[in-house]
């Protein structure tokens, strides 16, 4: 069971000499929520540093460099971290068994820490943490609020997601009057594209191939696609949304070369087609809408069985 | 100047019979706020009808197909008109010259109509009038909303730009919690391509030539590439975004073969370029970072002559 808001602050005004950590591959809510939470506690005089694994192309001007301490801490803290195992690979063998608190918004979260305060209903992390600060009487300025204001805004796809709420917005309005240059961050995390990122998105819209009378659009990314563009392919994760977008569209797959010759399939779906449905009959799973699978095959081979498994279920789908 | 809000609620009390107009070519927020305000109307017993010339693609679920009546007028509302020239041509030639009232927010506003509602602190027509009608007590519906709504995200480009303010967001606010779906609405709005855009748009970045060191991206587009594409040039506007959004560009430059033969040349820019100097040369105008002008020549000198002129901006900026 989560704790209350009383107790994660009074949790968190226990604490000195806090490790500050945040999941592996970390987005917009996690590089937000991690530097919010460090530079609250730096605010409330505390010794505090941060270990992540690495940081989105666009979102440098969250990190604050000094934070990146080492040494020994007395407390480890998480944040929009639902599992330990999401951790990256170090900091799990370090510390994954002594997090002393972690603040979340996974209503998946499964509570691996001694103490977590979970709320579901909040669109990120960072808007969980924006409550436990204001509850706590932190003063919020613009360097805290622009990094909540990251996470707030990328977990909501800009605000344009199912999980933004009446609160998400007015606590957001509460970020901007600290003075924010909330424009310009959206410039750069989601209207600005690497060059590299701008010649990846033209090859995989060159490859994308809609059949079954405009309902399905498949996409298949090889690795000589990230080579030709300059690509880290970490950095191509928005690419999956493209299929889907089609009008008339119900089926949005990805298909993508890993490494090891694997291929990874992406679904995405819209009602009444169930993506993890599809998945599951490869072994794989997740989200209604959203949902991935791999296939151990030869590329023709997984485009063939994937085909034919969403031509089965789109036939499956009554007349209306 | 613009009357109180008090006065605006007073004239939209005291008619009946109205015709609600927008500006010709309408976007989100005038077709959200024609439609918000006719079925305020509506809701306050009167007799009122609506014109406008072309509804949008994608935002057919704002229309109230009974709303377009015909017949005379005893009143004439406009909203989201900064100037009657802007009226589709029919409107202003029968009703250009008597216009009621005009709710608006753009701060170029003329006060062309016998009495103005202007608001340049909302962030699109549908704010100033959700203020309105909160001013006048008039209970929400979300059919209403869902068209504020429209209004509001479309004009802040689903809340990404300068103009949100915190209020617009307490605004948003209040909106949803009339029960809309709002994520239903932002996936047609800003999430859903027609297939002809995803082929005019993927033929358009075929064309994207960067130059000047990444300085200058540079798109253009001809009359081919609609009609290969299918689709009508008039639903391609979204697409001059694109150059500018590349990251290191400071020059977003797009070439658009008109019916007439004729090219004309959006330019955006970043700081400290700015594009309506760079216009200016050219005879043309606009806003700061985003302007337009006109070439009557060939394709090969509009692109040398506009170039040009780019190269000697960026050349003229002075080292940091």
């Amino acid at each position: 069971m989560s704790i209350s808001i009383e107790r994660a602050w009074a949790a968190l005004s226990e604490m000195d000499n806090v490790l500050v950590l945040t999941h592996a591959v970390p987005d917009g809510d996690a590089i937000g929520s991690l530097f919010a939470l460090y530079l609250a506690l730096k605010k409330m005089g505390k010794r505090v540093f941060v270990h992540t694994d690495r940081v989105p192309a666009l979102m440098g001007y969250a990190v604050v460099p000094e934070a990146y301490g080492n040494g020994e801490p007395d407390y480890v803290v998480t944040v929009d971290v639902g599992d330990k195992k999401l951790l990256q690979k170090e900091d799990r063998e370090r510390y994954g068994d002594r997090v002393d608190l972690n603040i979340d918004h996974h209503g998946t979260n499964v509570m691996f820490a001694k103490e977590t305060y979970v709320d579901p209903s909040a669109s990120a992390a960072s808007e969980a943490l924006f409550d436990i600060f204001t509850y706590g009487g932190l003063e919020l300025d613009a360097s805290i609020a622009a990094c909540l204001y990251t996470g707030v805004s990328t977990d909501t796809g800009c605000f344009r997601y199912a999980n933004v709420t009446p609160k998400t917005l007015r606590v957001t309005a509460c970020l901007l009057e600290t003075g924010i240059d909330a424009a310009g961050l959206n410039t750069l995390l989601f209207e600005t594209k690497t060059r590299p990122y701008v010649r990846f998105e033209r090859a995989a819209m060159n490859a994308l191939k809609v059949s079954a009378d405009g309902k399905i659009a498949l996409m298949v990314i090889t690795q000589d696609m990230y080579r030709d563009a300059g690509i880290d392919e970490a950095d191509t994760q928005g690419i999956n949304a493209l299929p889907r977008t089609i009008e008339g569209v119900l089926a949005g797959l990805t298909l993508k070369e890993k490494e090891n010759g694997v291929f990874h399939a992406s679904v995405r779906t819209k009602p009444p087609l169930i993506a993890s449905d599809i998945c599951a009959v490869f072994g794989g799973g997740g989200h209604r809408y959203a949902a991935g699978c791999e296939f151990g095959t030869d590329l023709e081979e997984a485009k063939t069985k994937l085909l034919c498994e969403v031509r089965k279920a789109i036939d499956a789908i009554p007349e209306q």
